[in-house]
């Protein structure tokens, strides 16, 4: 570690230094009260940890895989849009940096048709992620305020084949879609099943109704999703209706989760309340903004670090081993002091 | 939206810097501690919102009806005194505004007698709100350190003839009694009953023995309010009781809220808690003092955008299909993180 | 209301500038952390109340009666030491002020002994109050830093008959007994009660065990009090353990309060969890140093009004219409908003 | 008390102005987010006391056993690293002062082995004192950001004889292993038990599972401890874990705490809860960096007076008379004031 950040959460200052403001309240911000935004990073500070002690940690395994898939450690880099206004080789530079780190990542597009569809199974992509959490854009007033207009992502399409080449065929390569139409249900999701043998992760699930509903529509995962607070404000953190949704589940897909994400330890607690995986977003944009490649490689390593000390001091050399009991909520402390 | 408020809150602070302190004190102030006046916004925060996702929601129709008259939206405006400190054109301008949105507008008025409620009978009004919380006035501190004289409304009389003019006969027209008769008991209501065919709503109830006490006697609707916080101070928020006078009245009339709604998630957790629709107070007379007729437009439409937003984003595409099971109260969360 | 301060808070601002800054640290502060200092006072804003409205409360009666004797309002003077620090007549204008206030005023002594309880039945003294929560002193580290010497009472003697002078035989006369004897046991207080026909009154219980002790011990009474945060920190506020020891008295002994009461609000909530009446120290204190007699009279006349107002808008006539159904701790609340 | 420091936390204050910053955050700090390190002393002050009164309280005897070895005070000094950090002396300097306060003192070893724990059998040393929670070195950022590197303790071993001299053969002289391998297991706690017949206390167990599984692999004690927060953040505050210890432990061994004791409250806190005695870390070095040797006794004395206070006003004249019945948590106050 040199002279620069220590943690997460100092990639966000630098950032906050790089960017123009409206470009850092774009991104960093929430919708209205920001109550969502605070509380997906602030719940994870109300689990506890219950570590285990002399158990043999001088291996740390953080494998796992997803829809079949290797991956290296269970956190993904999650669709985040408008990635050039952060760094002006946005996606591109965060591909390679997720490349180098053996990491999956999520790409972001509006445009889903047939055709494209097609062209993604051609290049490899291995899965479709649809946002379902947007049927209108939520209110950011900080945008509002600076008239922030995002621009179009012209050369998605360009990002798309380069990073085909980056990644090669080893890993899951996700794809998302996020659809402003208001009249999506869940017949599209049947059409969509219907043009395509990809299989369907439906992100932006916080109840077990939805989540059941899912499972029956026949989808091939679930991410637990708040849109990181920037759609309906006052929906609840994600770790908190984590585990509502683990159950409705009940093991027929795998659950992952996004929102809040800034620890190693965080990371922990999502897997004992039942994620089979992460997805960090804003963290990979203020990489971005902080350093480019370089910056968003940063942010992975150290999450992935992060994870690994937690699970030695945890007593849990493999994933599997990070259990239920590992954690505790507030109301489950034999005394709880509140 | 131009450069101004983006929110409701955002009015409060306009109307600070345009009122002499003592108006804005009055005005804004609560009872003593001012417990009650902070609670009632903050106990909204504390509600969370659980979102439907793949609804179909291209059309959002927040009409209701109240008392069998049809209704554009659940929001009405409350009665709130002394509206000319806000802006010399004080209930004018905010009956043009309210008319101009389709919302029904609460009057004030202080000396109910039989000659009164017939002539109101004549002029379209098409219910009375007693106020019931104010057998005596609240202490406002800051009122007594500026030793605020609040001056006679001379003119209400001229204003319920130019109110009548401006919204027809279409809309409810409520008219609100506010006594400071210490004597004032169930009795009166009784009397009340004698002397006039119109509804009567009762305004300021937050138990549910009187609740059910309202409903024998034979009231047409109950507001929960608390007065703002102005009356007796450290009564709860009104939002953290609603469900105990809904409870309570089990259907028998409407329940409306007043006190603490700043936001279009604030009117759909009221509603979700079993409100038929809830009142504004001072973010109107805010919007007042900011910008007159236009200001009480903006505060009005903001919060009917707000609300319209929120149940796209919530699933819902009426009024109808907000439900309990759409909110969640602290302690209900599966996991709760306190 | 000229100027002066409009509640009990604001005696305490002008007890701060009025006085030097070792002496109002030594009123002012509480045992080591100040933990229970603070919470004597906070915990009663988390209860709420419950009014009930078309009561006719035209008429307030705040009268009660203690061991027998009529009194106008359910508020004590506590015992407080060295008076003359806040001012120059001390015991003396306090003593006035009480009078003027219809208001009994418990004395401090410390050298119990048989002659001078003969001399305080012979005085009209109507009843002992021992206090039993100092076999030693706490630690207030601001004195210890400030070096500060609590000056001998050398004239308490005299103000003795100087109060039965001002108060005739009307009103029971307490007078407590703060003994710094760490080998005082419950064998003492049948001593005491062997050597005089006064009833007596401990003060300094806060758990149901010594309730139930000196119930059967045949004292006539019990002030639940922590002795204002000035001895062991981290006991519990006092309004929050009133009702085990009520409950544990189950009626048989009057059981008073001391401690944090700074509002009719914290009177009535007192009352509504069983209390027959409040001790109020402090604030007497300030009100002396904020202005002599004068202040003391304002700071009784006040809380008395604050309780009258607060009756009539909570629907509360008499002191017998507040029941343990008028408040609300936040656990009962039907919808917990924590 | 001179114009020194009135309680610990101003010893901390004192330390931080006679030290190098990166010296200071290097003792102080905790891992990461550092919750667990706020926690360890904020739990503290979330736990209530019961006193009981008229308890003749005239002689209070703190004394207790340890492993059949006789404690004038349940409070020991914690094994802390790096003491010359804090003052020249180090060690040296906290020995005299224990030893004058006739506290045990624990010191710290890194290099366990056959041929060390004979000679310290030898020696005099009483238990062997197995710190289990330190597989791998938590992350401080403060340290990273200082370059902080932590020098070696080469003269541990003269210090080892210089304290047998000072302390005699009348007390338990503890020995610490702090190992960093983080291969150590369970098997290498029979091991231990093989080679040394001292008894072997584990510290750093914080939950019900570990602490029967020490139970059952023979050890003869255990320290509560979460390492002060240093190793693995969001452990769960030792003080609010202690009786889930105690009671998978049912009195099978005697279990210490360790972690966020400053105050004499805090040692009958955690007397009352279960621990046999407390251990104290920082403090002592805080001590040592004010005022060297002196710093150190006044730290002990301050506590030991501070505890010996409280078993006065809380009625309790030996430790067996502290009962769980004594402290109150939260959540079992009979009216819950959250």
């Amino acid at each position: 570690m040199e002279d620069g950040p220590v943690n997460l959460r100092e990639f966000q200052e630098l950032a906050k230094r790089n960017l123009p403001k409206m470009y850092y309240d774009y991104i960093s911000g929430g919708a209205e009260d920001q109550f969502t935004l605070r509380e997906n990073v602030e719940a994870f500070q109300r689990i506890m940890l219950r570590p285990r002690i002399l158990v043999d940690v001088s291996k740390i395994d953080m494998s796992t895989t997803l829809l079949g898939y290797n991956m290296s450690s269970p956190i993904l880099v999650a669709p985040t849009g408008s990635q050039q206004l952060a760094h002006p080789q946005g996606e591109l530079a965060t591909a390679r940096a997720a490349a180098a780190c053996n990491t999956i990542m999520v790409f972001k597009r509006r445009d889903v048709s047939a055709t494209l569809l097609q062209r993604a199974e051609r290049n490899g992509y291995k899965a479709i992620v649809v946002t379902v959490d947007t049927p209108r854009l939520g209110r950011r007033e900080a945008d509002e305020k600076n008239k922030m207009i995002i621009p179009r992502n012209s050369n998605l399409e360009g990002l798309m084949s380069v990073d085909a080449d980056l990644t090669g065929g080893s890993k899951l390569e996700a794809y998302a879609s996020e659809t402003l139409d208001p009249s999506l249900s869940w017949k599209d999701i049947e059409w969509l099943k219907s043009i395509t043998k990809l299989p369907i992760i439906l992100k932006g699930i916080i109840t077990a109704e939805d989540a059941r509903k899912a499972v029956d529509a026949g989808v091939s995962g679930i991410v637990v999703s708040n849109h990181g607070g920037r759609q309906l404000d006052y929906t609840p953190p994600t770790i908190s209706v984590l585990e509502e949704v683990v159950k409705a589940v009940s093991g027929a897909v795998p659950v992952l989760l996004d929102g809040g994400v800034r620890r190693g330890t965080d990371v922990f607690k999502a897997l004992a309340l039942g994620a089979k995986a992460v997805m960090i977003g804003r963290p990979v944009v203020y990489g971005l903004a902080a350093n480019g490649e370089h910056g968003v490689r940063s942010v992975i390593k150290m999450l992935q670090n992060e994870l690994e000390l937690t699970m030695a001091l945890a007593g849990c050399p493999t994933l599997r081993d990070i259990t239920r009991n590992h954690v505790m909520i507030n109301h489950e402390r034999p005394r709880s002091l509140l």
